[in-house]
């Protein structure tokens, strides 16, 4: 008798569910669910572009549509399958997206006094109204308690929850008293889920305490009072009605209520897991151990791999989060990113490429991706810093931009597009220097994410560039399918490694590096090392006139193989 | 009664003419010809893209094409106009743009025996089959002879005299052997017109001689033999076959012949002027004066402004030309100019412009202008340094490359337009910057070209970034006006002084900077100066950190006003 889990991930614009058979990972039902309110499910304020929130509303619509749906694919698809044999729920969400709630744990946002007031709804992760709370926490935490810093990289960010915790302090002292706690989008669907949404009662996600409410074992949970009594006295207060204790995935946050089991055709009672962001459990989804390194290849890039916990691992300089257990049991969780990938090149072909290469976006990268296929690396003789969006590691820097060199009067749209590809790999393998600077070793990469799927020159480029195997996941979901394991997990049935062997496939072709080329990229990256210096760094200092005449002989020497 | 002069142009792919009322420079005839030989009128080999050779007979068949066509315009015109009052003709070609002849002054390429050989044929300028032996030049003199390339900027050309000659003696000694001299096509011109083709007679230009051959009167005209000697022997010995006289154009080469009198329609005798290069007889037809720089703003541009010389003028490193009397008699002729600027904009919208912007070049251009024109200097955020196609002052390099920084997800194709076009006005101030650091004084610009006609942002960017009143020459046929101009001094009846005052009209619109955008412009100036050192030169050492910032700084600005 096969038994099966259920992962449910919450997303920007909708939630998804994937219900897989935990013998083989085989997935039997998948339904999306686009949130119903304001824009794409986002509610914004035309008066501020950086006001970003959601409807707690449309997350428990969401929930019973995608669990119920789901299932019933699954009995659509495979006669023997019996919901009864579902044994564990689990919930990824994005992040930093924290909810205001009440004494017993209701979001204020569903409360009638509070419905027309934005500040009393979800505040999504991309809300960027908190940029000076976020620069001033880092002002305060560089003088004060700079080992707070440390772990995020050195720079907190206004994605993450006490910038908007205190912002939402700023702008609207109301709907702040009001608040009696905070909760992570991902610890509330669990709370609901199991009937525990009484603030002191839900189990914390230590992958989002630990990553963006600098929550650590170090200093004893969440920042001190001291510290927030600089910040506000307010939020010092708050504290004391937050949370001291933060649990991993593979622990149970509850059973699922008989109320909830009787609306989603359940067994009451079973596991339900402890949340946790989404690209974390994308990276279990697919596969992370150690020295196994997941790249969610989108728009932009989570890259996350793990480090054994059984000694202590120096803060890692530039990279955004170091949280023990927030990816998997026994070790620490290791998350970094690039900015834009999918987006630089999504500005470039939607502002940048000529109709000759066809008249839809689809069919301008297909092309392009034709004709950057012939071309041998070096030969464009271009180089280019993905930094259109800053920089997200290693440099932690929203304030840097874009860069193209080496264009000449004949270079193509084709050319640029493989530069820009170029560049987004050689960002990468930034990160994973940075990482195995710090011990972390890495051996090889495996891929999710839409352009993963999509384009295999991109991936060869990447394998080129990066020097390790690029492997792809199979499963188009794998944040659903990471949420899908914690949840079984949780029952106390099977490990993670179990479930993770039996469930994580990768797709058969796997993108070795070509030495030849991966020796000229070598070069190329030298290069890009030193403009990612020059431009990126205060403590750069040097001489680069030697960039444009090297990459004119590397040119040369890919057009005449001398 | 009014006398008339006619300017004869030779371009790289037709002549035309120009016939001038001297009494207020008023066209009444203006007629061109294509050349019908080879490819748009240059002779090209598929085995070699550096090849560009044109066919004497083209230049015949042109020249009474041309003045027949334009004679009997101006009767038509003006029928008071009577060719007998036509006092002079100039002439001006590309260059250096050599023929080898023989002893009586015979174009190889005319001769049946030569007439399949294309090493026997006209050298056009942009033939860079000699590369080799430009830098084998620059190398020998840099050892030999420093002072032979400080007055041509510091690099020897493969557009240039000695590269093209010597390159001939290496892949073709049997042309070499027949050639008993070779002459420059601005030299030949007027020959053939004067019934003086015979070597020993032909004026030389000096325009053509001091800047392209080297030739000097500090060492006593050509290079001497021992430095010609460590090139090659069999220059050594040609040189003795070639000049130690140059002349100005405002000298008389000979009298019109009966027999191209008869041809053309025009009085025995009248003065044919000393011919000269294009863009110096272009700065003149432009008003070149003291104080005035003419920039002839094409696909590249040439930058032609004069000194005085009663004073030694020293060295202007970086510059391509100071030569005694290429321009002006009585004044040091100095020459700089640009690879590439209509050409970057050509390459920027025929590769990397969408179709939403309009279906044609035209199209495409205009409606970028309507959208750059409302922007504000330092608006788009983006720097770029105008390298597509190297850079000729004052780097003189061509292994340089374009670099544009400061794109973000949202910067738009007439964003990087409008800074294609700063990136070209900041190279044009660092042209100027320079004459001044060396003593030679710049108070206004004119400006002739297609640019300066057609794009009205293109010329207030260029008045608010140089910082100086930017006038547009009202003749589209400036280079045709000088020769015309030269023609009628050489008839010895007016000076140059005169007719210039007469013919060389402004448009009435003068672009005058903006204080403001002056001012913003003058910060990003230092920061493109810092992209251009620190990329174009050896010297430059130091930090760039602050590059990006400071342009967000500027953005921010200018968008908030703040």
């Amino acid at each position: 008798m096969s038994k099966y889990a259920i992962g449910l991930d919450y997303g920007t614009n909708s939630c998804r569910s994937l219900l897989i058979n935990l013998d083989n990972g085989d997935e039997l039902g998948s339904v999306v669910f686009p949130y119903p309110s304001g824009e794409l499910g986002i509610l914004t304020d035309p008066s501020d572009p950086n006001i970003a929130r959601q409807n707690p509303q449309d997350y428990l619509d969401g929930l019973e549509a995608i669990v119920c749906g789901a299932i019933k694919q699954a009995k659509e698809k495979d006669t023997t399958f019996d919901p009864s044999d579902v044994i564990g729920i689990g919930v990824d969400t994005t992040g930093s997206t924290p909810l205001p709630v009440d004494e017993e744990g209701t979001p204020l946002g569903l409360k009638p006094e509070f419905k027309d007031n934005l500040n009393a709804m979800v505040w999504l992760w991309k809300d960027h109204t908190s940029h000076q709370e976020a620069a001033n926490i880092t002002a305060t935490a560089e003088k004060m308690r700079p080992s707070y810093l440390a772990k995020c990289g050195g720079i907190y960010s206004s994605e993450w929850w006490w910038s908007k915790i205190w912002r939402c302090l700023n702008v609207d002292p109301e709907v702040f008293a009001a608040a009696h706690s905070w909760v992570e989008h991902c610890d509330w669907i669990p709370a609901v889920l199991t009937g525990t949404t009484q603030p002191d009662q839900i189990s914390r996600s230590v992958c989002a305490a630990g990553h963006k409410a600098m929550f650590n074992d170090e200093w004893n949970g969440l920042p001190d009072k001291e510290f927030l009594t600089q910040l506000d006295p307010a939020l010092a207060d708050l504290r004391d009605r937050l949370y001291d204790k933060a649990v991993s995935s593979n622990q149970k946050a509850g059973g699922l209520t008989s109320e909830w089991a009787d609306k989603l055709g359940l067994p009451e009672g079973i596991a339900v897991a402890v949340g946790a962001f989404d690209a974390h459990m994308g990276a279990v989804g697919a596969g992370v151990k150690e020295g196994t390194l997941v790249k969610i290849l989108g728009t932009s890039t989570c890259d996350i791999t793990v480090a054994p916990n059984d000694k202590t691992l120096a803060n890692i300089p530039g990279l955004c989060g170091v949280a023990n257990e927030s990816v998997l049991p026994g070790h620490y969780g290791i998350e970094a990113g690039q900015s834009a990938v999918g987006d630089i090149f999504l500005w470039f072909v939607n502002n940048l490429v000529p109709d000759s290469y066809g008249k839809t976006v689809g069919e301008k990268f297909e092309n392009m991706e034709v004709e950057l296929a012939k071309q041998k690396p070096g030969e464009t003789g271009l180089l280019a810093l993905d930094w259109n969006n800053g920089n997200r590691t290693i440099l932690v820097d929203v304030r840097l931009t874009g860069l193209l060199l080496g264009q000449t009067l004949h270079t193509q749209a084709h050319e640029i597009y493989r530069a820009l590809i170029e560049a987004t790999a050689f960002g990468a393998l930034t990160i994973i220097k940075r990482m195995e600077e710090h011990g972390v070793q890495v051996r090889e990469v495996v891929n999710t994410g839409g352009l993963s799927l999509k384009n295999e020159t991109l991936m060869q480029i990447y394998a080129d560039v990066i020097g390790l195997p690029m492997k792809v996941a199979s499963s188009e979901q794998t944040c659903a399918m990471g949420a899908a394991l914690f949840g079984a997990v949780a029952s106390g049935t099977v490990t993670l490694e179990e479930v993770q062997q039996a469930s994580c496939k990768m797709q058969e072709r796997v993108y070795t590096p070509h030495p030849e080329n991966q020796k000229t990229y070598a070069k190329i990256y030298q290069l890009y090392r030193e403009l990612h210096d020059a431009f990126g760094t205060t403590e750069w200092q040097g001489k680069i006139d030697h960039v444009m005449k090297d990459l004119i002989d590397l040119r040369q020497q890919a057009r005449t193989g001398k």
